[in-house]
């Protein structure tokens, strides 16, 4: 490994911030009880538990600290979420949800499909958005629950989820509304008060807290099964010692988000234009995918047309940058992006797609670094490339 | 809080050992790649947490790293489980386990009863032993699973599941075995080789890795579903980021037990011992519960008749001292403890068992303490007890 790592894969996982780590970090050694425990060295702990509960309570604007229940990734409240509405609804057989979803979305509603569920899988335009209206068209009354992801990971685009929960509420006011938030959360505002959005999923190491640890919102009333059965922990919905150094890491993140979402918005999003603008001006067969406009602040989503990204992200790795092709719990298979594939890009950008995705700790410096070196793995590439016909074309119209 | 706590409330959570939380240090804002991603940044949190599985993998015995499921919890392996055997396996509409198991097992097979499955739940004696025979008349054609405890978390007594395993597959082999070792590990030597265990359950912060990890043995060849739907990590059966840092911090655990068994069973058990022998010399309504001999090193679970356990556990709280009745998962409740009651434990002693639980971390000048100040409380305490006629005649026989 080169000694410098520049970390453009923030969508992936994030680094730990230090102070979320130094919040966490008397909880391993020091102040270990169990908060079930009866003696007071456990009453500390449940005491941490509570803080951090009213943290993230704050942060997706709920209100009651009770609708936070603590799980352990984003995956398993995607899970939580569906399934148990599914199993709380057994009498009803249609369910909604979107093509550009995450795999722990995407794949628990195949799962369902293999069973006999009737889906509607929405499908996006070329910018990655939904058509509001063929939402209200799928809506019937056998329908449990719509799930819908805030922003795409792969691509940033910002789907209409308060929208559409009203849509679907003013419809069949009997269906749940249930919003992966993963990938939006720290990046722009998120307030569930005042929607009708029944439930929602955030991951603790999209926005700076460790792996294995994430959230889920659960309004007051919305009747939800035990996701893990067993002892008494989180209202007896997940069974479980608490996980107390990383529960207390996600609260601090949560509060570190919130404080610094105007940085986020502004400094994180001008890194990324200047980014984004600097490779599509530099090099011939740069193609942004997506909508530019309505997408979260760190994300990038660039096509090199002709050429394969795996190899791109090879080179980048070798230089010390880290970025990623689709999303990294896909990752491993040569299937090309379910996500540009349903946004309709065409082969020439579906293979060499790459995300570049920015967090607050990225500096300009390594913009600067990304722009200077970038260029040079693109061409090098481009001579390999079988395509030279079509590259050409391209460079002359980029002139 | 006095400065001083007196930590005997390791069977409900662990301190972190030091080492331990050395070894998962680096994970959280150095090396925090995502070990899917395909940069050479999270290739080194992949190799992490291939050690890990390793590590965990030659502690439980298990042939092959890939029958180790890293999980966020003991109650998560528990369900992931039996759940997970009972839907492979629907056809099949009987289940066999203990009366004295953890809620995360007790409170699964009661679901499966609610929805119509027959349960069989296999008493104990006033030991808390089961009986062989009974398990092995209660074997049906229609079994699906047995799930029984290696040690149990109240009274530490070592049920006999080597043999019992050997038993069911001997009978039906179709029937699949699950171990609940969360109590077991890392206090009597465990080896799933050469064994009819099918699944075996343990969880970090009974080790002394943190709160949030554990683990599921799943022999190869045993069909199991995902317990959480999405990505491809844990080979498709639990979707989600790997907690890199807490899964670097099992495996070093399990390593670190391995190594410390010996001192566990000889120095561990030698304090325990002296412990308990003290408390049933220098106290007279004390009395021991359950089996004494085949027990795990680090557990006692002692009756003060005719008082309070809550009152005991508020009193030695304010001396610093930790203890617990019951199991910290089903505290809360008033109900006295269902491993007790199983064992016909009498009434006087089921409302003031304690339990005391060591480590290896626990020092023989604390045991003296204990040992020192524990009279006075108990004997304080006597002195309010509705029951003076009968302490009284305790006393006397005492003497």
């Amino acid at each position: 490994m080169t000694e410098k790592t520049i970390y453009l894969d923030n969508n992936a996982t994030t680094m730990v911030d230090p102070k979320v780590f130094e919040a966490m970090k008397p909880y391993f050694c020091e102040y270990y009880g169990n908060p079930s425990s009866m003696h007071r060295f456990g009453g500390q702990t449940a005491k941490a538990v509570a803080k951090a509960r009213e943290q993230v309570k704050n942060f997706l604007g709920a209100s009651d600290s009770k609708e936070i229940i603590f799980t352990a990734s984003g995956s398993e409240g995607d899970n939580m979420a569906i399934r148990g509405i599914i199993e709380a609804n057994k009498t009803k057989k249609h369910i909604i949800t979107t093509k550009v979803e995450h795999p722990a979305v995407l794949n628990v509603f195949k799962y369902f499909e293999k069973q006999g569920y009737d889906v509607t899988y929405l499908g996006v335009d070329s910018k990655g958005n939904i058509d509001l209206n063929e939402l209200k068209n799928a809506i019937t009354n056998d329908t449990a629950i719509v799930s819908m992801m805030y922003a795409n990971n792969e691509t940033g685009v910002i789907l209409p989820v308060e929208k559409a929960a009203k849509l679907v509420k003013q419809i069949n006011p009997k269906i749940k509304f249930h919003v992966d938030a993963v990938q939006a959360a720290g990046k722009i505002p998120i307030d569930v008060k005042n929607t009708d959005i029944d439930l929602m999923t955030i991951a603790g190491h999209k926005i700076h807290a460790p792996k294995g640890i994430g959230a889920l919102y659960v309004k007051t009333g919305t009747l939800l099964p035990a996701f893990v059965i067993g002892g008494h922990q989180e209202r007896g919905k997940r069974a479980g010692t608490e996980n107390v150094p990383y529960i207390v890491g996600l609260g601090e993140a949560c509060e570190l988000a919130q404080k610094s979402l105007s940085y986020e918005m502004s400094e994180v999003k001008r890194l990324r234009d200047k980014l984004e603008q600097g490779i599509i001006k530099s090099i011939y067969n740069a193609k942004i995918n997506g909508e530019t406009e309505n997408r979260v602040p760190n994300t990038t989503n660039i096509g090199f047309q002709y050429i394969e990204g795996e190899l791109i992200l090879l080179h980048l790795s070798d230089l010390g940058i880290c970025a990623s092709s689709g999303s990294a719990c896909t990752s491993g298979s040569l299937e090309p992006s379910h996500v540009l594939k349903s946004m309709g890009v065409p082969f020439e950008s579906l293979h060499g797609s790459i995300r570049f995705s920015l967090s607050r700790f990225t500096k300009e410096e390594e913009i600067d670094y990304v722009l200077k070196v970038l260029p040079e793995v693109i061409f090098k590439l481009n001579k390999i490339s079988p395509y030279q016909k079509e590259l050409k074309a391209l460079e002359e119209k980029h002139k």
